[in-house]
């Protein structure tokens, strides 16, 4: 039995250990209110000691129904899924499931601003993407991954910084041309 | 060790069930995109078996930093707790944690429509209520309850319904006047 304080332990965290830390900065500073939902699990029996707190003793991972993230900025409601990969030149399209991209276009289509945050681990590249441009390079290709240059090409490069570390604000604003 | 589906078998359900048929309903027919978020759970110890999936063996309920529910509706930004009591004349303070109404308060900040569901389980009453006027009845008060019928002048009466059980939509757009 593997002791993990989020049950991804074995997974690579990099990306959203970044996010989550930026987007908690960007809540502290009231420029977004944006938050990662929990890990879907499904229980099965929990224990309920009389003087301890419940112990869940038996559950599993669900698939989530959604992306893992979404919020209000500057009263537009964002929704976004995040995905690193190891690959140099291209991004596996397997990474980002079929019913993620269905929530996705739903949100478009009710008027929310529906993204990826794509990270290139290697050169540790981070681009933001419509959900639709995502859709649109998927229906065009042949292959199982799309090329990091034409995500370059629809997306907007994310700038590197310190605090937060990933700063996407910027980048999904002159995505969507917001006048704000 | 109790079985149970959801981990909230002894907690009254009635409320989040009739919900979250609700807004099921409400994507199916593609009216809004709301979605309760996973219980939160601190994941302390995974099985991995060979040919089986993960099994959690050590986990625990962790107090939700928001909201359940969230979404989007005409492109506004939804944000919502949702809770039942069993008083006939007074909704429980105690029932909406101080950080569910901070949370409510700073969505409200940001643009988006921050409320509450609020049912009394006995009469099958159920109101929409802006957060910050659930914010404006708790400071006004002396008592650790807020009055059903306080609820009932500033907020707006769910109107009873079959499909979806709880139709609290039309009730937001009166709620916040919304011209769509
Ligand atoms: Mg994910
Ligand atoms: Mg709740």
């Amino acid at each position: 039995s593997k002791k993990t304080d989020d049950g991804n332990a074995n997974r690579g965290m990099t990306l959203e250990d970044d996010l989550n830390a930026s987007i908690h900065h960007y809540l502290q500073i009231g420029k977004a209110v944006i938050h990662k939902k929990p890990t879907p699990v499904q229980i099965v029996s929990v224990d309920y000691p009389k003087r301890t707190r419940a112990k869940i003793t038996e559950a599993y991972f669900r698939q989530a129904s959604t992306t893992d993230y979404n919020g209000i900025y500057k009263g537009y409601h964002l929704d976004f899924e995040a995905k690193e990969t190891h690959q140099k030149q291209s991004f596996p399209l397997k990474n980002i499931h079929d019913h993620q991209m269905e929530h996705l276009n739903a949100v478009t289509a009710h008027g929310g601003l529906a993204f990826l945050i794509l990270r290139f681990a290697h050169s540790k590249e981070t681009y933001v993407l419509k959900a639709e441009d995502f859709m649109k390079l998927k229906t065009e290709t042949d292959r199982k991954s799309i090329k990091k240059d034409d995500i370059a090409t629809l997306g907007i490069f994310v700038n590197p910084s310190i605090l937060p570390t990933i700063d996407f604000l910027p980048a999904v604003e002159q995505l969507f041309r917001l006048n704000v």
